[in-house]
């Protein structure tokens, strides 16, 4: 199986193949490419729409290069649904895997995102995605997405802070991370929750949640519907061009 | 006070400034421009995608020019959140101005669409806009946007059979037309509903809802909340440009 | 083009039509007029009850005075809809048209009403007019009606606060007056807000926003759906009279 | 225990106590009056308002005749909510009555009202209510109030038929009776459905569901929050008088 | 009337028909039974689960007794659904009857259960019988089941704190008890309530809810609709016995 | 990895291992048991409850003997709630990971279950798990459980043509089996859709999503939450064994 990750900034260096392979099977064969034209990271409706078009041409290239699955990196899900017209075979977006994730495993779950300005964007999400009621809160760190791995640690404290308090004032019962650059720090969140006395919490690595739900449609043969997704109408689309 | 109207699509003579001129205060001055880079028309996810950017772009501008509020011509309302963003002027999408006004006259409200395949995406707009209590249906007369113009009395005819069977199957008591290619129909459309005893139910333009929704904004001073579109962080935004 | 505000309390002096003179096109002619039986201020479900009688008579000789819409001077909208019932023009309500209003310029809304008594009532309206999910809370200055013009400052002051406290613990992006008696005091509040860090925080004078989209309905020659407001069978009403 | 109904219309003779004997307990006495200014029925919103201001004068009435609760006698409810401020003994609407009674006896509802033009008015009923996700459906018999009475007959013959639509078409389970005219007749449509292979679908008759209420609450002392209808606050109520 | 109240929990003595006979009617026949097999109380989503097989025998051997309605004595609303199938007799659960009574009551209410474990459980309950808009919040006392009856005093003032914060906190207008186990403690709670400010909130007891109820059903014919519970069809259901 | 299903009815012969092996992972390990006191087949809430206490045996069971992860096997997820407070591995129902991974791949689900009085049980389920806006209609085939092997092409034209009616009249855009006894039919179903004109619409097994999912837990060391599922209270369960 042939899967791809599409980042949808321009910043180099954001991710990488390698630091997913531990979290696709064995005989998944990885590939991953970031958008050339768009912004440095996506923290806004502004940076969304500058990063769908070529995130878009990244999943059309990736189905004529033969992969079968492709994952967009990043929880605002740029890219998904034109991509999903575009092309037949699975597009994934963070957002969605994880909140439906989320919404098996308890009562209600809350994201933790980068910046407050994010909040209400991640509430219109989980009603775009048909889980409103299962939503608590969105809670915020307040650390932009390209700092986010300048301090781990910091970063950490502030998911488990911010974690905590969606637990104890917003009834969360599930967490999930808000921004796909906070990948790989699930097991030590959880750790930091459980050293608190918040143990039996699931945090949800949304990327990771992306890719394991790609692997499955795969896997069952199944991919977006046609009828939600019909391939768009013959036409011309960039006259300027 | 000057208002704009930005057609995001890129077919010349779709719209122009003049044929909006009986639909503005005489102290309205009214300018039109369409976007350079896009879709033809917008009858999918991918065109509203690939129709942004440039809409943004041409709100700026237009804030730039000294416009006192934007109207973006489509009834996708592409462009409307990131360029909320991205100026302090009224922008304003004739799909969001059309179900609040169509909220406040009736019931609820169907809309017309051009095709089948857009009606989902209507019923997600007006839950976007949080009036999906208000919404009975999306019907569709089955014409592509660039034709509506080619057979005026065919569209109108087709308007009025669509009509009349939301009203009557899906209990709508105010209509909306679905795209902005509808223009001017309204009156026609109503007397066509009225002969076959249908009278007193209120049909909307879109476009022209959304332009005197600009001119009740400049006038009492209103634009968007910061709190919901704040100005986009300073950042690169097409590093390949 | 004529417009008539119809204030449904008794107390003399509340409101005349040279106050919302500014608010009017040049080319609009405003009426006032006030009921003559009904009580002194609205504050509860028996003032609007009583208030709705003479508020609807007010309607229809409006209608016969040649008048092309009517507005209701209440957040209640006493007699909105029997008086929608009762006449063809268009017949407005401040909270309706206030509440699509600030539906249009944010992810959510906060009202700003006199009394704590009213609050679950303002919320049960936002259900009734569809916008129950954009509804953030309502809040209370605590001042009864007929005291509002007592101390301008003082109320200003109120809503300033309440207005902050709806933003921070509310998550409320724009915020409506609650009573029409708090005309007038948007441009202030607005300032008031920002220069305590809330800027960019729409704030909507309610008669206002109803006066304008008044004025909206008659250019599109717009009425309300008689589907859902159909003529009142003909049958006796007020037997003992 | 002392019940009164309060019918909400002057047409004289259409309830008296003698007709609801058979539904109160054998240690209630039931007292009955109508209003004596208000339209002659109630079909409108308009008959609505015209209603309520003489309906609340009969309730505050008949707790000053030391009446222990009042049931108003018609589905419109009309006066219930301006009633429950006015006095401290329990006041019932039997569309509430009959709505909530409904939803605890099965997975959904349908009401069948007399006229077409009321159907979206029930619909908002349930919504007011809280029950708007247990509603299924409003039809109508197309008979008006004063009508009912005068071909039984024809009006059970319609209501089996209308409930028998309701089931098939839009999945109901309960049926409610949607005038107190229809009252008496539950009895012979339940047989009438099961004659038809509609077996086991309750039957609600709104006025006997809101007696039965009324009973237990005052068993129970039990009366309306005071926090959702407070007593109004002291002031003229009607200068002109 | 014979009215059975079934308690499925397997401790001796929590129930007996004794208690429960002021508020029956004096020519209602009110008898009690436990169930022989289950939990010692229920306090979980396993404990329901073990209480419900024999509780649906109880129910089921009510009906054969002869007796014309059964209401189970605990707020899980154990073994009503099925039950309801097995018998044509009414079933009423508690939570269900008490959760509809207050929402006739008031704008919203909250429910004081014994363990924060089940807050949410309770919420998923208001969201099952179709009055999640009605529901404030749950709280809880924090006294196991079978403890409530060691220290009433302790129980009533837990009530009236948590009550306090429901009213204050969470804009609760009706309280009802989250336990059949605090039977008997409505009025002392009314009472402590208003000594602290706040009167004229009711305080709903739900196995007292469900026993009207059960009566008002028996009196007006009604069973659950079977369309909503058919009975099952015959088939082996415990191969293993 | 082993995982366990658990088919919650006494049936012999009705599922086993070996028919799940082409759908978990080389690596999986699948063993399966089903109960040996409850019905036969489940059809009914009765049907449920009495599966429910063995089936959460099985699922402590399974627990025991270090299985990673437990399947139920039935459409009406019964026993999973209860056992996901009684074990700490994950426990996944298909119903619950089905309408998920529907609602992910589409605008809206369609659930083609086995009897008509299912139906609204099916509705109930997908307001239980969150996911009711995504929910387009719940349809029948009306064959019992039992009988689905008996004539597979009979039990596939059934489905197909309650699939094609179900695009059609209720706008779905996914399908789901309703019952896990229509195991394996998936891809026949898509095909005999797409030769009647409905390509591109997915057809969900909703027992391989359900292995799928929990293979994906175990994967990413994720289980329920402890906080909507903690563990029982110690106490008597059964106390008359």
């Amino acid at each position: 199986m042939k899967l791809r990750v599409v980042t949808p900034i321009t910043t180099v260096g954001f991710a990488c193949a390698e630091q997913f392979a531990p979290y696709v099977r064995t005989d998944t064969e990885l590939s991953h490419v970031a958008i050339e034209r768009g912004p440095a990271s996506i923290e806004c409706a502004l940076d969304e729409a500058l990063a769908t078009p070529d995130t878009v041409a990244k999943i059309v290239e990736a189905e004529r290069d033969g992969v079968d699955a492709v994952v967009v990196n990043c929880m605002g899900d740029p890219g998904v649904e034109p991509g999903r017209e575009a092309v037949s075979i699975p597009v994934v977006g963070p957002c969605e895997a994880a909140m439906h994730l989320a919404s098996m495993l308890g009562h209600s779950f809350s994201v933790l995102t980068v910046l407050e300005r994010l909040r209400h964007r991640v509430e219109e999400r989980a009603r775009r995605y048909g889980v409103r009621d299962k939503f608590a809160s969105a809670r915020a760190v307040n650390i932009p997405v390209l700092e986010l791995d300048g301090d781990r640690p910091a970063m950490i404290a502030a998911l488990v802070e911010q974690g905590m308090r969606a637990i104890e004032e917003d009834d969360a019962h599930v967490l999930i991370f808000g921004c796909t650059g906070m990948f790989g720090a699930a097991e030590q969140m959880q750790a930091g929750l459980a050293a608190r006395g918040y143990g039996g919490v699931p945090v949800i690595d949304p990327i990771v949640a992306a890719i394991r739900l790609a692997e499955t449609l795969v896997d069952l043969h199944l991919s977006p519907s046609k009828r939600t997704y019909p391939a768009p109408p013959t036409k011309a689309r960039c006259s300027s061009e």
